[in-house]
């Protein structure tokens, strides 16, 4: 028997059976849109007539040279002639045409592939019949028009420009501004003329016969498989190269054809809230591309009740089969062909992040999908949403409505800004530090120089550069919303000021950036934090919590922290760093003391002082966090830290020593003197503190070592706040952590300073405090012999940042100012490793963490407490990687607990 | 049958017919004294009648609470009658006394065990008997007095003040010095005294009873097994506690019994030069502690054929039979009684490293031990002894003869050291930097503020510490010759001078340090640098070639390093740093000029300008390199290595504002702008150059990916060079290596960038230069995607400095000044990493490096440059791991190929 290449948009289970039911291996054979429109079929909703030829019979196309297999041309021939059966009309028939429309159709959308050639089937011959049929003759010719137009530059790959230059002619001659407005005479001109360019450009006639306007659609399809950008976008998605393409060919149907035909789209629910209402329009007597032009005032879908209340119930009902059967919240195109309504096509809708949110938990509500599913069809981003400032629709409609949209660029970076447009960063900065301005940084392009002045501002704007541009990689990085490649903006640097259109918007001048749809406004829009209490997302978050594995907790130095952290749904504190709470002024004189003294006894008194305040911060968050744990990092910076930059106290220096000449008494002279003692001796030990690199140097628990009386003081401010909060109730679970452990022996000789002082503060306290020790994994030497530290450790907490630039040997702070960014552009790095966990180094030695400490220590309880934490990347890592835990910012939460539950259903799918 | 637990020296075949043959096991038996007193016998030499109890009768005794197993006691009884027929004399006698002496014996060499009592047998009766066989009352008497002495102390644990005293009040009372001077009687009295002593101590008497005497010894001999400094070695050095002690009982014999009795030492060779020349001295008429005390002028071994030629004949013959026995170099102590010779101890001789070589050398030429063995004698410290200045022993000799060896300390890093004495670090670095003066710094002790001082000294002197103090761990580290914990060294700091004794050495006055036997010499010693040309140590490191599997590199930056390198040994560059070309007057203006420019024409300009001077440098390298590989790492620092430092350039800046404030002429005004303008463009550069942590920042491949020019001008420079010296017929094979790799796309683009441009010269030169492509792997993240980089990669070159900062998080510039000493004195961590690989981390990512790679291309060239290079116990972990070769400084090259002879001689042993 010959072999089928053609299916029947009837036929789906024909292909089913040869291909197999799967919904993946039918695409593959009918590709995407084939598959969906007979699907559609299958479920009895009104589908113009048509059939699909197969990919199959595409790769044989491609496989010799360019003939079609044996039987594929017979096969289409038959599928057309049924077509005609069904729509009543003949293809090539001069007095009751049949058009068809020819598309491709690959297993995956692609881009650089031929789409579509639309109203094939016209001639001169068939025009008249179709102008008979519609009477609507400017219409025909224009459909006619087209079709010479588009077959020329899709099939026969000719110029777009001449066909062009002629309809440009034409509307001068008729002194008109668009197409539209041309008749069907000055048409009829536009179509010998094309035929001649035709003609003149491919050395052939423009094909007057119908059969073989299609065959050579059909070849042009085929053959668009292996354009060049076709090929390349396939290599670049990683997408197989022996696919190939279907070719759908579908009766065209017209919305045009009276006031009892229309055309419209619609959405089966809100796009924007994700309320269950239908919402749409349409137009009576139009074709579908005046709906989206915008030339005539479009109706409300539901005005349709009004105007054919049957048609519109039929409607309703397929867009609620639709829903059902998909699953998912449709996208519809229909056109009503005197009063008969035919779905052109439908797809899951794009939706707001609210929306997505709302639809996924009503769904599951409804019961159409599970709530696994409802929870994976959220992403992180989405959540994340809910986390910034964002103008909403109505501000922004409202705006747009007033003229103060300015203008759109790429939406590189989510979030609402509004600020002071400053043309440098320099500027920026200033303004936003010294004079505490709401800055906007605006510039054609932004480089390194510049990093400064985009953490200072509000929102960063660009007028050229796309989404990899050095502008969205750190706006992105940074959180800051960002607008780029806004290519109507002048920005004159001379002038201080910028151009769009007739515009001018002068260096000072209030402008509000839109990061999550890419616009710029004029002035100062209002901007709103979305509602983190939206009833849907608290639903959808606690299904998430469901099914995730991995626990959540938050990174929180401060009271206030820890309370956001618990109201985001943390499940305790995964780092809290002590060193913060140093830096309060009253507080940073007791430590300066502390670092410039060498009598024990005076570096005693100074830590005896620090301690009630440390003891009350502790004591602050075990109150928030009741019932929960809190992990206590040990105190982790350079001691130089704390003390003033060096070339700060030099200039001061000179400053005091020139004020000493001028003095003019001498009890000023001995002011002066004390300051410059006093200076002095700061310089000195800034200077004896001084590191070639810091961050390697005398930090973490190194520090604890070189000064066990640092640590004796946080051991015991963390068991006294303990011992006081439970007195008062408070069930407290405080761990301690210590950073940056290379040996071991470091461990242990922490180890025994914490027991000793915890158990002084116990006895002393009678309270026999819950509580764990452990440590930072942060150091390449602490994850290969992670089985001799488990030995001493109670918890992991894996610190990515520092383990991210010990295992590239990459300092961050220098990298992203210097060879980090371009080197992202430059695509030498696939992402920013600050962002993302590197999973080939970085995670490499988790795992090798992971694996020896759990080979010696089974039940350890490990974590992640670097940026990395909030990352649904690098959640996702985390879970595969057996983690209990990630420790995130508390406005990552939200996100975490989504992500986490992606990590584990993806898991339950595919297997770990 | 009874259990034998005594074994007579004759019955060695017994034991070992009931222990096993194996040396160890009759070790384990019969402990290390037994069973050589035994082999001894064995083999024909007159070794004093005796016998040994075993080690498992020491095991029963402590097991069952302190009594003998069943038997034994009678069996040494037994034994006893037997060394009583053999010697003619009768334990007890009170006219032939046979007189035994009792020692522990271990397997192992072992303090804190109960050594030797000498003379037991001795009593008021026996006495009697002595002197009428030795017709010397005053030595019998002596003998006798030791022996109540000895007994209290080791056997009854008395203190041994109240006997001192007594012999004090003696010599007072006699007007004598010293206790040889004391006459019998004075002795006599002595005795009584001792007696009232002992039993006023013990509340019994001194056991008169032989029998009591030696069974009480035997029992204390067990019981010391189990004290508590023995049972603390034991822990430290981890041997097993359950080995036990035995117990050797040796007839005494006595050297002094008139002028045809003698008693010596000697050595079978030369112990200073390994000459094949007998070495010793005697003393006719004497005890053994005669001729170590010096108070009688000894006589030369060889005097011996004069005055009893046929026992120096039998004598000669013992001693070459112990050598071939031994086949080693033997320590020998003997006794001649009435022309009786008998050895009383042979054991492997003490040698200086010359003499270790020649020995070696000649007894594998003598075909006496295989070359392998002679290979094995040779430590790698002691080829170290031949690349370091040194004192020789005539010109120590000489100084001491003259009263100049002013007190000796512990030997803690080797070499001799001439110089002035400075009292504190900055004096040290003031004197040596600024005036160019040789130092010797001296302190009590040092500390991490000391180090710029010792760095700036020849050598380091201390009063106090040990082996592991500060001074030693960080002289060592730097190669500096240092004694320590010299406590005859009175310090005075605020007189700024020292005292020992009377001699005072005031600050600036010259003393000589000899590192490797630690001793401190008045004024200044000739020092000498032995001959690296010993013509035994060229045959040795000539066999070790033949035996290593690693192959040893000179990490080498200059045409006069290669060249020593390659007299050393070294097997091509593994590592050339093209940097230091940079720091050259010439070079480092146009090299400034590079960084300065924004303009790419001036960039090209000037590394232009610098092509020749590298092109120079790299045919320098090449033409002494003929026909080896030579490893040119590409730039690593960071630029601003190149520029000022900041504060320097703050401080010219500020000059000169001040000059031009008070400048007499405009000119000079405009003079002094045009500097400031220089110094703040130099400045500005510096601070855009100024990193955090410049190790972590833009250096390395980073500079290359960032400034492709820069690549471009070395690779030009490199394969010019090789062009060049080709035509001259020079066999040239150059391997370029880039550097801090830590994603294979880095050395991607790299290695485009370089075969570009090296074709182009070849082509340009029309000579295809044979040459490689690699990368150092010295980034954690590089070990972990070894797979990955092998795919770009033909070699590897481990660089283990960098991979140990990264690894352990630390910066060695930073760590070394503050918490490295500290920890490494703590035993925080076991070694210095930067001395030796850190097998755990750092030797762990190096293993994972080396299985990844070698798994996707099995014969990658392997290597490595760091320091660890030249480190024996660095160099057999590279040569477990399956390194091709090490590269080290051309100092350590010689080292090197016998560390990597032991290595791989070692495996041979054990298995890899």
């Amino acid at each position: 028997m010959e072999k089928k290449w053609v299916y029947l948009f009837d036929e789906l289970d024909q292909a089913e059976a040869y291909i197999g039911a799967s919904w993946d291996a039918v695409r593959g054979l009918l590709g995407g849109k084939g598959a969906n429109l007979a699907e559609m079929v299958r479920i009895g909703v009104p589908v113009p007539p048509g059939f699909t030829i197969s990919t199959e019979a595409c790769n044989e196309y491609l496989a010799h040279g360019g003939a079609f297999p044996a039987g594929m041309w017979d096969q289409a021939i038959t599928g057309l002639e049924k077509v005609e059966a069904l729509s009543g009309r003949k293809f090539g028939d001069a007095h009751n045409p049949l058009l068809v429309s020819c598309r491709s159709g690959a297993k995956f959308s692609m881009p650089g592939m031929m789409d579509t050639v639309l109203n094939i089937g016209l001639n001169e011959d068939t025009t008249q019949g179709m102008i008979a049929l519609t009477a609507n003759p400017r219409f025909v010719f224009d459909a006619y028009r087209r079709l010479i137009q588009m077959f020329g530059s899709v099939v026969m790959g000719l110029a777009d420009e001449p066909f062009e230059e002629v309809l440009s002619r034409a509307r001068r001659k008729a002194s008109v501004k668009v197409d539209s407005e041309l008749t069907a005479e000055d048409l009829q001109e536009v179509i010998a003329e094309f035929k001649k360019i035709f003609r003149r450009m491919s050395n052939r006639d423009f094909p007057a016969e119908p059969y073989e306007q299609l065959r050579m659609a059909t070849a042009a399809v085929f053959e668009s498989w292996n354009g060049r950008r076709a090929v390349d976008y396939r290599k670049a998605a990683g997408i197989a190269h022996d696919l190939g393409t279907a070719v759908s060919i579908v009766a065209m149907v017209f919305g045009n054809m009276g006031e009892t035909s229309a055309t419209g789209v619609a959405m089966t629910r809100n796009s924007t809230t994700g309320e269950k209402d239908i919402e749409g329009d349409y137009l009576t007597n139009a074709q579908g591309e005046d709906v989206v032009a915008g030339i005539r005032m479009t109706k409300e879908i539901n005005h349709l009740i009004k105007e054919m209340p049957e048609t519109y119930a039929e409607f309703l009902g397929i867009a609620k089969r639709l829903e059902q059967h998909y699953r998912d919240m449709q996208d519809v195109e229909f056109t009503i062909e005197k009063g008969k309504l035919w779905m052109l096509q439908t797809r899951n809708g794009k939706r707001s992040a609210q929306a997505a949110v709302r639809i996924a938990v009503d769904m599951a509500t409804e019961k159409l999908i599970t709530r696994e599913e409802a929870v994976l069809r959220v992403t992180p981003e989405q959540v994340d949403f809910f986390m910034h400032p964002q103008f909403d629709h109505l501000t922004k409609q409202e705006a747009k409505t007033a003229g103060g949209l300015l203008a759109t660029g790429l939406n590189v970076s989510p979030g609402a800004a509004v600020g002071m447009v400053a043309f440098d960063a320099d500027l920026a900065e200033n303004w936003a530090k010294n004079d505490n301005k709401a800055v906007i940084m605006v510039r054609p392009e932004t480089k390194p120089d510049d990093v400064h002045g985009m953490l200072a501002a509000r929102g960063i704007l660009t007028s050229r550069g796309g989404r990899t541009s050095h502008a969205a990689l750190v706006a992105r990085q940074f959180g800051r919303p960002a607008v780029v490649g806004v290519s109507a903006l002048e920005i004159d640097l001379n002038d201080r000021l910028m151009r769009v259109g007739d515009t001018v918007i002068k260096e000072g001048e209030w402008i509000s950036i839109d990061g999550t749809d890419g616009e710029v406004y004029l002035g100062k829009l209002k901007a709103v934090v979305p509602d983190i209490k939206d009833p849907w997302l608290i639903k959808l978050l606690r299904w998430a919590d469901e099914f995730r594995r991995l626990g959540v907790r938050a990174n929180a130095d401060y009271p206030r922290d820890a309370q956001r952290a618990r109201e985001y749904g943390a499940e305790g504190i995964g780092l809290c760093r002590t060193e913060h709470m140093f830096f309060e002024p009253v507080r940073l004189a007791f430590f300066q003391k502390m670092i410039m003294t060498d009598l024990p006894s005076e570096r005693r008194e100074a830590l005896e002082n620090l301690l009630p305040f440390q003891r009350d911060d502790f004591a602050g968050l075990f109150r928030i966090m009741n019932g929960l744990p809190v992990i206590i990092r040990l105190i982790d910076p350079p001691l130089h830290e704390f003390l003033p930059n060096i070339s700060d106290l030099m200039h001061e220096l000179a400053d005091l020593k020139i004020r000493m000449q001028h003095a003019p008494t001498l009890a000023q002279v001995d002011d002066l003197l004390e300051q410059v003692r006093l200076k002095e001796n700061l310089l000195k030990r800034a200077k004896a503190l001084d590191e070639a690199n810091p961050m390697l140097g005398m930090r973490g628990v190194r520090l604890g070592i070189m000064i066990p009386e640092l640590t004796r003081m946080q051991v015991r401010a963390v068991f006294e706040a303990a011992c006081l909060v439970a007195s008062e109730g408070v069930d407290v679970h405080p761990e301690i952590m210590i950073p940056l452990t290379s040996h071991v022996n470091e461990l242990k000789r922490q180890r025994d300073v914490l027991e000793t002082e915890a158990k002084k503060v116990m006895d002393e306290q009678r309270y026999p405090v819950d509580y764990k020790f452990g440590t930072m994994i942060e150091i390449p030497r602490a994850a290969l012999t992670a089985d001799k530290i488990a030995d001493f450790s109670q918890f992991f907490s894996f610190g990515t940042n520092d383990l991210t630039q010990t295992t590239f040997g990459i300092s961050r702070d220098d990298a992203e100012a210097s060879f980090l960014v371009p080197y992202i552009s430059a695509g030498i790095l696939p992402d920013n490793p600050f962002a993302t966990i590197d999973p080939e180094g970085v995670g490499a030695l988790m795992r090798i963490a992971m694996e020896k400490a759990r080979r010696v220590k089974p039940g350890l309880v490990c974590g992640i407490c670097g940026e990395h934490g909030g990352d649904p990347t690098s959640i996702e890592l985390c879970h595969k990687l057996g983690l209990d835990y990630v420790s995130c910012s508390p406005f990552r939460v939200p996100i975490a607990r989504l992500a986490a539950a992606h990590a584990a259903l993806k898991e339950q799918k595919t297997g770990p």
